[in-house]
């Protein structure tokens, strides 16, 4: 038995995994795989819809907002979302809170005036930066809501009358939030939605087509939705396992009940590192993240024998990002309970034995 | 017993689809799936470099090409091409030899002058343009090696001093060709390397980052060179089946060994074409595709009796595409010379009951 803490890649349900396998192989009991069938097939028109219907299902979405599944990652999405909504003389603000939001930063510098209007840089990004205020005249202001790197997240939006754009990567499906205050929402799938290979993005109908920039057709928003996200070849395994997995948190009560089973999870956890005198969190309280929980041994020398502690007890991907370094537990939707009481127990007893 | 003939995403290998199946359940033995492991594990950072491995192999590529797995599909080439090539004041030559040449053209427009230097679109591109001239100001001139849509291949690259740049989504990996002549080649995974989600590039190192235009990180072809096709998340899924794949064409004898079968299966069934009087090939004949086999029953009136009789026997994805009708047969890499015995097999019993 293995539990996989991998902040992303990273675990998806069980069943989730088997169903797709078997779809490898024979795909709704058609003879062929979900590898190899058009995805202008009835079978692959069915996933697309289901995947578009679920997204809106789950977050409650408005008609006033359009669902699209493409492709090359959040990364892709840190230059189309100025280019698509930014012009030439305009500004946007942006607050950066980390490495993901910084890279944001620097593309949207290729497309006009940037704003950056808070930083926990001084901090080394240890806490969700508040507090700032927005110039009207910013476009959108751009947002990470959950920095998987250094595990905080942001647990209230702020309140502006600017239109908000966030990176939901590593937080979408997760929590309950208010998509209305947002032109632009947009998620690679392999954190809480999929595998790797598609990226959500969720858009507001009336915030698009307001630049004049000509942009390639594969990078307008505009063309994907007129196709239906099939403008050209989708990625198809992963729209599929991405509707697979949305369809488990369905059937398992959707965003209320996850929420409330995300919140006890994290809790438990950061409960423990707490309490046990040997471990100490790296986030600031009031911005921990309920999906990435960093956290250090007080005395690092200890961290091999912790390590082949987690190790034989199954516990794999629990190494801390380079930046911030120690232990990151990643426990997205897909992660069970029990999984994180036997991370607890391992602190525990390592405790007993080394305190 | 199921026969894909399906354009694309088309027909893998039986063993790879089973693989793969196992892999997104227990990858490795490693209790892990495929589909939940960090793109920077041991176990993935292998398939990546084994995929890159295989595609120099397989195409004896030298020191002076660089090999990158991306996103996006050939239709982001279509820009990216001459987005890192063209630069405002250079032109390029273009042959348009279909509607996939068409959209490279209009893409290519945003960014330079496009010189289209011969067109098929006279006969609904049923031949592949020959004996045109290429100025030699031309920074590269592009061209689709193989015609999905219509059944064409270019079976001589034009003799230019100006290099090439392919688009060899449909035929890469099904026959030997002169690497040398070439910039930069492109595919789309979908049809002769793996399943729909990731894209290769290969990419002479010299004829790079010679036009000054601001280009975001992840459109640059040298930001995911430098970072080994992991600058961002790979599409981690569609790089491993498409690393399965091409495995299975080296252990059964690469690109020479399969150009040989690639050829005795396209005469197959074109001989069957030109011998049996009710059906009727659409493309030229010196220009036909031994991937893309289209025909067109005489008597069209006769299409539903034919089409019952295919699927009757197994025998899916026949349709030709709408713009020239009739039937096409993609009979890709994986399509086993005995599935085209069974289409020829109907096409005789087909006569017999209606000639």
């Amino acid at each position: 038995m293995k539990y996989n803490f991998s902040a992303g890649p990273a675990i998806l349900p069980k069943e989730v995994m088997e169903e797709a396998g078997k779809a490898a192989i024979n795909f709704n009991n058609s003879g062929l795989s979900i590898l190899e069938i058009s995805h202008r097939s009835k079978d692959f028109i069915a996933v697309m819809d289901q995947a578009v219907q679920l997204v809106k299902d789950l977050l409650s979405l408005s008609s006033d907002y359009e669902v699209i599944f493409i492709s090359g990652g959040a990364s892709s999405q840190f230059f189309m979302v100025p280019m698509n909504f930014l012009d030439e003389n305009g500004k946007a603000a942006y607050v950066d809170s980390g490495v993901w939001a910084n890279k944001a930063i620097k593309e949207a510098k290729l497309f006009g005036q940037v704003d950056v209007v808070a930083s926990s840089k001084d901090e080394n990004y240890s806490y969700i930066p508040k507090g700032f205020s927005v110039d009207s005249q910013n476009t959108y202001l751009h947002l990470t809501s959950n920095n998987t790197i250094y595990g905080t997240q942001l647990h209230h939006f702020p309140e502006t009358e600017v239109p908000l754009i966030a990176d939901m990567s590593s937080d979408i499906f997760s929590r309950a939030f208010d998509v209305n205050k947002f032109d632009l929402i947009y998620a690679g799938a392999q954190k809480n939605m999929g595998p790797a290979g598609t990226t959500l993005v969720i858009v507001k109908k009336s915030a698009l087509g307001k630049v004049r920039r000509s942009i390639p057709s594969m990078l307008k928003y505009e063309t994907h939705i007129d196709g239906g996200s099939m403008y050209n070849t989708p990625p198809v395994f992963p729209i599929y396992v991405s509707m697979l997995t949305m369809q488990w948190l369905k059937n398992n009560g959707g965003i209320e009940a996850i929420q409330k089973i995300n919140e006890e999870k994290a809790a438990l956890l950061y409960n423990e590192i707490d309490r046990n005198p040997l471990f100490v969190g790296t986030a600031r309280k009031e911005d921990r993240s309920n999906m990435n929980v960093c956290f250090l041994l007080k005395d690092s020398s200890q961290e091999p024998a912790f390590n082949e502690m987690c190790k034989s007890a199954g516990c794999v991907g629990l190494a801390g990002h380079r930046s911030v370094g120690g232990f990151r537990a990643s426990i997205y939707n897909a992660m069970p309970k029990d999984a994180i009481q036997v991370l607890v127990d391992i602190m525990r007893e390592f405790e007993r034995k080394n305190g």
